[in-house]
């Protein structure tokens, strides 16, 4: 089952561009044997209690396209032709209200399910029960992004009825107080959700008989978010904290339009109604007992760290949303949850928020893992900052320099193109900066190469250019910036610039 | 002659990039003819008066290579091989001290030519007479960049050498007055000059009986500044200032690393001692008589709509400058030439900044025709914007948005990315767009085929794909985004983002 849901997912985004013809020189993925190696299984005994899922194929891009690039893949045709086609809309609930926390795309063109649910996250922080949710509603196909006054009507359509059909469940909460619904939308941007689709569909995923909790439904309703990545991105883990262990798990998407720049739940200023995909999207979800108000706290503090330090292509989407769900069910007393949530100053805060910041890194490093055409890895500290501030929009700036990005991929050692590109950053990032300072490092994170400085206090090291040849043939490149002038620091992630992602983003409509 | 510079000239590239073996198919340059459509010959009578100009092969780029992909190209070989070889080192004098103006890469690592030049200007400024500069030494190959202190010895010495060696010429002043020198370099980084080749090379060029001012010689002066450059850029107009005529010359260089910010001279706050190429420069001559502080304020004022308007990879050079040097000598009495400048509060001074932008705008996107790998020419504008600020920091993102030019590139109407990109600026300037009013179009600038709106008031409007697909199929593609939001504009050109920009920038170690 493994191997056959791993040649279904390697071959997903050539499938997607839709031109197999030459698929197979161009797809890095296929090549690096991406979905095999980063398609991580997960146990059973990890999955937090409390929360079940159901997918399905609803067809969702197909019935949007006008024009699909070949008649035998539209909806109908292509679900009878695969057996098992790729999931496209899943729900996610918790058996019991959690306390729920996001992060959004700070893009002014937010799309509908991003206005719908950060307003849900921002009236549920108003109650004296802080924000609380207890299902999710995920669609890949179709964004819901600049669909004007439509897309806000399907946004709200979809969240009713969600709650309409979320049938009683063996153990779900019959309060209708905190039933509230999040919406994660992604792919195609200037086109109106398929409504008839989703409304057909909805009640079925909404079954309580459908919905589980097995690492198998866990792992379709990764696949439901995927669009142009090539393998699911789903994690989980077992940790301790307090003394007792909780569990979490987690989903996320994204390979191109990737530079997320999110923040908590905002008053929105403004709100808005072509094509595209659009874009990252997470879920995670716990059975630790956290109070809604330090669950945001803490998604912040993580996100600054991990979805806000990858880049892809520097461009940030529409719908980046991460939404974090913490429902207390890991202690098997739930009726005592809320009264035993931790806070910002319970002692085990410090632990989650840590315990947080590492699982959303390494579901972060998974999109870059997965960017469109990525053949290289690299991981880009900034050290010795005067400010967190500045480290990250530094790199920020770094990690969307084609020429940087196109040396990585020529496995060139050409760090006049890093200072270059940092030295160029705003004025108010770069006034900070003593260039007779700057050191810079290529360093090969698996330790097999000795790590090698190219510039030291600002001045040219002559470097012997064999062995950084020898260094940049890895896939997997650390790059080392120590501005000597603070006690600072950022990591960000991002991939290189290959043809394959012109193929991808040039020759095939998206 | 004409016809031999340009093949020369359309060779250019690919001889720089060393693969010929492949360089017919992907040479956007010579595929679109480029060399023979924007490589235009000058008229004597465009001319200035009172400069002069030297130029030689001095095998700068040789010099420094460790290792020379192609051992047959070394310098002495190179010009044994090739009976004409681009030049790399020019001179350009006016025959007294000219008005001088310059503005500079805002670039952390600024370039010890840049640190020299604006330092000069500086010094000037604080003189009665203002800012005069009599020579402006120009070389290509190597930048001078993050060079740490070798690099500012070097450039000193290269000033010295010039004032040295400056022979009297039949009509040079020879007042020791105001007989300053300004420094040009482009090339690789992090590498010294090869100052023994340049010490062999400045007395001939120096030399009063080879400096010239027919067309050819200042055709040879703009090969000098060519790099990657497929065809030397070079553009000469004659205008009317308060009835009398004058004459402008202007020659720039630039293909990649393109995305200038620059501001006028500005007391240093830090400087800086890898290989890339760095990479814009200009240098425009008048006879015009202009008051050197109204000289820098024109200038400020034509670059803040020209070459601060351009982008071809979004990476802001160490080395980009502008010089404009006004030397008073159209008309004949000279020496009442500073009595008689103009300054900010003559009737002349506004016609002068725009024919000076006009003149600037023209040069500027001749560096945009000749981006590395680029086949489309894309000019947007920004309308009804709160500021000049908002409109040209929303067009600086978007014109860095490898979705957008890829699209561009694949003739793709993704407005959808348009929007993206403009979205995720910075908060200080996106929050002043009003989603629900913005407004995108397609424009063809020749008129063949009609404009195409695609999104109205925020709202997607439903178009004829073949229609937009054709207009999309042009070369020349204007943008217009309309935030309905203010009165001010911006325009900025680009190109798109090619498969031959990766092959240049990956493959090939600049």
């Amino acid at each position: 089952m493994i191997s056959s849901l791993l040649s279904r997912s390697s071959i997903a985004r050539r499938a997607v561009r839709g031109f197999a013809s030459t698929a197979v020189q161009l797809d890095a993925s296929a090549k690096l044997n991406k979905p095999a190696r980063f398609a991580q299984p997960i146990s059973a005994s990890d999955i937090p209690k409390g929360f079940v899922v159901s997918s399905t194929y609803a067809g969702i891009k197909a019935a949007i396209s006008p024009k699909p690039a070949d008649p035998n893949t539209s909806a109908s045709t292509a679900a009878a032709s695969n057996p098992n086609p790729k999931p496209d809309l899943a729900l996610i609930v918790s058996t019991v209200p959690a306390a729920a926390a996001g992060t959004f795309t700070r893009n002014v063109f937010k799309a509908a399910p991003v206005v719908v649910s950060n307003q849900v996250l921002l009236d549920g922080a108003k109650k004296e029960q802080g924000a609380r949710v207890q299902t999710v509603l995920v669609n890949s196909g179709c964004a819901n992004a600049v669909t004007g006054t439509q897309g806000m009507q399907d946004a709200e359509s979809c969240v009713e009825l969600v709650k309409k059909h979320l049938a009683p469940h063996p153990g779900l909460a019959q309060s209708s107080e905190g039933r509230e619904t999040l919406l994660l939308s992604t792919g195609v941007i200037g086109v109106p959700l398929p409504m008839p689709t989703i409304k057909r569909c909805i009640p079925h995923l909404a079954n309580g008989m459908i919905l589980r909790s097995d690492p198998e439904s866990w792992r379709e309703t990764a696949r439901a978010f995927m669009t142009t990545d090539t393998f699911p991105k789903l994690r989980a883990k077992t940790f301790k904290l307090g003394g007792k262990e909780v569990r979490m798990i987690g989903i996320d998407k994204g390979a191109g339009m990737i530079h997320p720049a999110m923040t908590g739940p905002a008053v929105p200023s403004a709100v808005s109604s072509g094509q595209l995909h659009a874009t990252m999207l997470g879920l995670i979800a716990t059975d630790a007992a956290v109070q809604p108000k330090a669950l945001q706290v803490a998604l912040n503090r993580a996100v600054s760290r991990s979805f806000n330090c990858i880049s892809v292509d520097g461009d940030m989407s529409t719908n980046d949303t991460i939404i974090l769900l913490a429902n207390g069910q890991s202690a098997a007393s739930s009726s005592t949850a809320v009264a035993n949530e931790i806070d910002e100053s319970s002692p085990d805060f410090e632990p989650f928020v840590s315990e947080l910041t590492a699982f959303c890194q390494e579901l972060s490093k998974l999109i870059v893992r997965d960017g469109e055409g990525a053949e290289k890895f690299v991981e880009i500290t900034c050290t010795n900052a005067p400010s967190y501030t500045v480290a990250h929009g530094l790199l920020s700036r770094l990690v969307t320099s084609m020429l940087f990005k196109c040396a990585i991929h020529g496995q060139d050692a050409n760090w006049g193109r890093i200072l270059a590109s940092v030295g160029g950053a705003d004025p108010s990032l770069t006034k900070d900066v003593d260039a007779s300072k700057v050191s810079v490092s290529f360093v090969d994170p698996t330790g097999e190469f000795e790590s090698i400085t190219v510039l030291r206090d600002g001045n040219p090291v002559k470097v012997d250019e064999d062995e950084i040849g020898k260094l940049l043939t890895k896939e997997d490149i650390k790059v080392v910036i120590d501005l000597q002038n603070g006690k600072e620091d950022c990591t960000y992630w991002t991939c290189d610039l290959s043809r394959e992602y012109i193929e991808i983003n040039a020759d095939y409509r998206s």
